[in-house]
């Protein structure tokens, strides 16, 4: 993907309304320490997902949330009930039942009753799904590896490890990740 | 904001499908650094990101992109053009225009036309615009400041100047911000 343009601009360049800045930008001089690196961080993220959005899309028609899905099915060959699946998404692109119906018409996962509980439906990866699945997440590491080129090895270790105190902070004053799942249409594409 | 359960799952223990899983969970052993550290900056940004949605949903009755909008007329007091204040939004849920109607309608912003070019449309915040919007960002800073609290200063201060230089990577093989602005549903709430 061509560089077609670099902004670099200082952020405590209030004065100038140029129509390239970015989501940080609105952070101010005085502005906390934490909303500055929250703002940094949200803004870097939204960029790399939205490339991941349209590479899913433009390369292969398909998008986050359903890669989401089928990434969560891959880890579990034997399958996963519905309910339980809905609680592993957090790209959510609204509900499950509907992502898993154009995939299962598809052919790329098939619904079964669970042999315990015949209420409980099962779905998984058919041998197609999983052969998508593995396509599908060839380019997105492909991707990946490529936006976040811009690290050395030592700073994405540095970062892995502050990002995982971050995330037990997270875990010790947020309701858990399963209870998150609650709101399904958080970050619909 | 009670901790109800504290998930400290090893993300290498992929043999059992506990329902508390999240989005990092998915990396494996063998996977990249970069995708490792892909998903868990994705992971925890769309935790902080749903809190921050679900306060100014519960506490303030209005939505993300509403605020985003917001915040960026406030860094314009003299307002922006509706083109410019669309290039601005990163999160976004639908239209610039949707939102600046329901923010009009609701006394919070002002359209008024350009006096250099009586086409152009620009958008200001009221006076009422402005004090809500105060609001919204002093609760807003008081979330982040909350969850990113588990950092130290020089933790905050060592992923700043990481995340900096990702974003220098992301100018430099992105298209520019303003462009990404294309895909208006992609984040949608």
């Amino acid at each position: 993907m061509a560089a077609t343009s670099v902004i670099r601009r200082n952020i405590s360049d209030l004065t100038n309304p140029a129509p390239h800045v970015d989501l940080e930008t609105r952070a101010t001089k005085g502005d906390h320490q934490a909303l500055r690196l929250w703002l940094r961080l949200l803004s870097c993220t939204v960029r790399v997902e939205n490339h991941v959005r349209r590479g899913l899309r433009q390369e292969f028609s398909t998008t986050l949330p359903r890669f989401d899905l089928m990434a969560q099915l891959e880890r579990y060959p034997a399958g996963l009930r519905m309910s339980d699946l809905s609680k592993h998404l957090m790209v959510s692109g609204g509900n499950v039942t509907g992502i898993t119906d154009q995939l299962e018409s598809e052919g790329l996962v098939v619904r079964t009753f669970d042999r315990g509980d015949r209420r409980a439906i099962t779905v998984k990866l058919t041998p197609a799904g999983l052969k998508r699945f593995r396509e599908l997440a060839a380019s997105h590491e492909h991707w990946v590896v490529e936006l976040l080129g811009g690290l050395s090895q030592e700073d994405k270790q540095a970062m892995l490890t502050t990002l995982g105190k971050l995330k037990s902070h997270l875990n010790s004053v947020l309701p858990s990740a399963g209870s998150h799942k609650a709101m399904p249409a958080a970050r619909k594409r």
